[in-house]
């Protein structure tokens, strides 16, 4: 595609172009940080109005079981188990990544006694390693934390190693690691393996199964559009559902939490990973946001989105190497997720006038723009045009404004 | 009060006739079950429409700056705060109780090195029991979790007790634990204690800073009508703040978390208890249904509260004897919460003849009919008209049904 025309006429064909209609997209403005809170679905509105009115407000207590709010996460569960390849009953929705990583990493180090590494790579999105490392100060006993950088990080694998864990696709440099083979060289070394897909799910294929993947833990509120800090989820592979137990052992997770036992007795399934009450309307708006995924073929959106990823590098890297924009991460698609990052100086400043000029991307420290290029609501001349934008940006200086380049510290 | 143009009498002069108009409450239900949920608040459907559309729909991503999402957690927990007697920045809403529990259990037993013992009480909510449950077999080491009736357990307080966790109101029997002079005992033996107050909150005046308390968590989906699964809050107590870390350390909870730093460096003050990132809905939800206690006076709340309790048990007692019908927990209402509950033969039967009559309560195992006399809501009359349809179901045995007394096993 080398001119806005062509992507246009490629607009006029896409098979999502559709699917663009079914989301909420302030008019003129270009998103480009669906990566990290994903648009809203025209149909959450509603769903969480009448869950809010009709719901809490007219049924009352009721709805726990008049509209099944119980078993909201595990129907979640289930349609989430399908986008990331792994089968019904494997998958629940609840509280947050780090809490389910909490809860798995518990649970995995309890099946791996007289191992006591867990490693990470450098690569991965620092909250992962932060309840990694509070984990093993909680614990003491000499587990620890070992972190390789993610090009080493399957060669770094010893028989010491109880758990690896590691992000698919790399939140900054959109590098993508190979889960299948990964997951081989670890079980090889008689390692567990947790995945999270908070940078996957929605984004692209995913085979939890195909994989033979252990545990994993995913986000719902960036490519899956369940809105802010909507519920996480966590998988837990079948033959090992029954044989952990999660140190965060609440009452959901009761086989019979009705009976008010004094005593937890774990239930059946992925259903013991739950621990407190969730909050309904959040889960009613994710629910209702996963109605846009039932006739998605993940296969074609994943085409699409690297192509849009070709085209936005091929585009800015067609002005960017004067300015010192360079790519981050691998040029070879396959070893890609569906977001675009550049090392750029001054790129804070830069962001800033961009997204005062109706493109809105994101800043990750220490010098990289990101761009989410979310597939099933942007299209090919978006992209064009987001590009067209920057190089607009960096040939008339307009990022360099006083109060951007003073940036304050990050809070 | 001992006719019914009494009560009506009562309501008209009643301080809090007005705070009723601000719920939502169906026509011709009386709902004895706002200690489970509670009603929804008028303005709550607006607020969250508002955060759906203007915020996550047109503002995306700029909404956790422009609309202040990330301080939701402090700004709603210095609200509470007020409610339970406690200073701001000692309490912030996130998470659930069961995960917020956990948190602070840990982060207790770190305080007291060579102590084992988390004690608690038969009467606690089943989750508090089975999250430390989850906790000492997690951590081993010797550390257990030891059960006393509620009655015997503060003199069960002895030298290897590192944490005494207790619900100050009895979620069956309302029974009230005395929270100042329990905290003392428990800190001359050198022992921490963690306070529940999931059905005080809300409910009566708490005094946390008057008890000297440690630590507390607490839930806003009962009394403080927050919603369904509504986030829960914890406090500790300022001069502890610096000195606890969580087991469960999370991007929220850092110091920098846009620093994206590789390790993590716990925030200052009650803040470095955060975990992972919240339902920003749920959290709205949970603002603007605070609104309704702005101009509550607690003190005069609890007064009306008690008059209902005495008023429902009388009118009950005075036909429930010959039924088998007996008041459960202690008299006197200083040692009391706000919600009543009988022992009952066929309770569950009974309450399901209840519910179609139209007055909404619950069924604790193994025999117990409960009902929230939530005071926000309900009126001298309604809990008339309540014992009044008991009586006649009890009357005409009407709860005398195959489909209520061949009761499914709780699952």
């Amino acid at each position: 595609m080398t001119t806005r025309q062509h992507c246009v006429s490629r607009d006029a064909t896409d098979p999502f172009r559709h699917h663009r209609d079914r989301f909420v997209l302030p008019e003129g403005l270009i998103y480009l940080d669906g990566n990290s809170l994903g648009a809203l679905p025209r149909n959450v509105a509603g769903r969480v109005a009448t869950t809010v009115a009709a719901e809490w407000g007219n049924a009352l207590i009721t709805s726990w079981n008049v509209h099944d709010w119980f078993d909201l996460p595990g129907r979640i569960g289930d349609r989430l188990a399908r986008l990331v390849g792994a089968p019904a009953g494997t998958v629940i929705a609840c509280d947050t990544i780090s809490v389910n990583l909490f809860k798995l990493l518990g649970a995995a180090l309890k099946l791996r006694p007289g191992r006591t590494t867990i490693l990470s790579d450098t690569g991965n999105f620092p909250t992962d390693l932060y309840m990694v490392q509070g984990l093993v100060d909680f614990l003491g006993d000499g587990h620890r934390l070992r972190l390789a950088e993610p090009e080493d990080v399957v060669a770094a694998i010893d028989e010491d190693v109880a758990v690896l864990l590691l992000t698919e696709i790399d939140y900054r440099t959109a590098r993508r690691h190979d889960m299948k083979t990964v997951t081989e060289k670890a079980h090889a070394k008689g390692a567990l393996v947790i995945w999270d897909l908070a940078h996957s799910a929605g984004a692209l294929p995913v085979g939890l199964t195909a994989a033979n993947a252990d545990f994993a833990v995913g986000c719902t509120y960036k490519y899956l559009n369940g809105g802010p800090g909507a519920p996480a989820f966590l998988f837990v592979r079948k033959d090992l559902q029954e044989e952990i137990r999660s140190p965060l052992s609440g009452w959901w997770g009761h086989a019979s939490p009705f009976a008010f036992d004094l005593d937890y007795r774990p239930a059946a399934g992925i259903t013991r990973q739950q621990c407190g009450t969730q909050a309904i309307l959040a889960m009613a708006a994710l629910d209702s946001a996963l109605d846009v995924w039932e006739d998605v073929d993940l296969a074609a959106l994943h085409r699409k989105a690297m192509e849009l990823a070709q085209l936005f590098i091929e585009r800015v890297e067609s002005f960017g190497s004067s300015h010192g924009i360079r790519l981050a991460g691998p040029r070879q698609l396959e070893h890609r997720g569906s977001h675009v990052s550049f090392h750029c100086p001054q790129g804070y400043a830069v962001m800033q006038a961009l997204i005062a000029d109706g493109v809105i991307g994101d800043f990750r420290a220490p010098d990289m723009i990101r761009f989410g290029l979310t597939p099933l609501y942007l299209g090919y001349a978006d992209i064009w045009d987001a590009a067209a934008r920057l190089e607009r940006i960096m040939a008339e200086q307009r990022w360099n404004r006083a109060e951007w380049l003073t940036r304050k510290a990050v809070t």
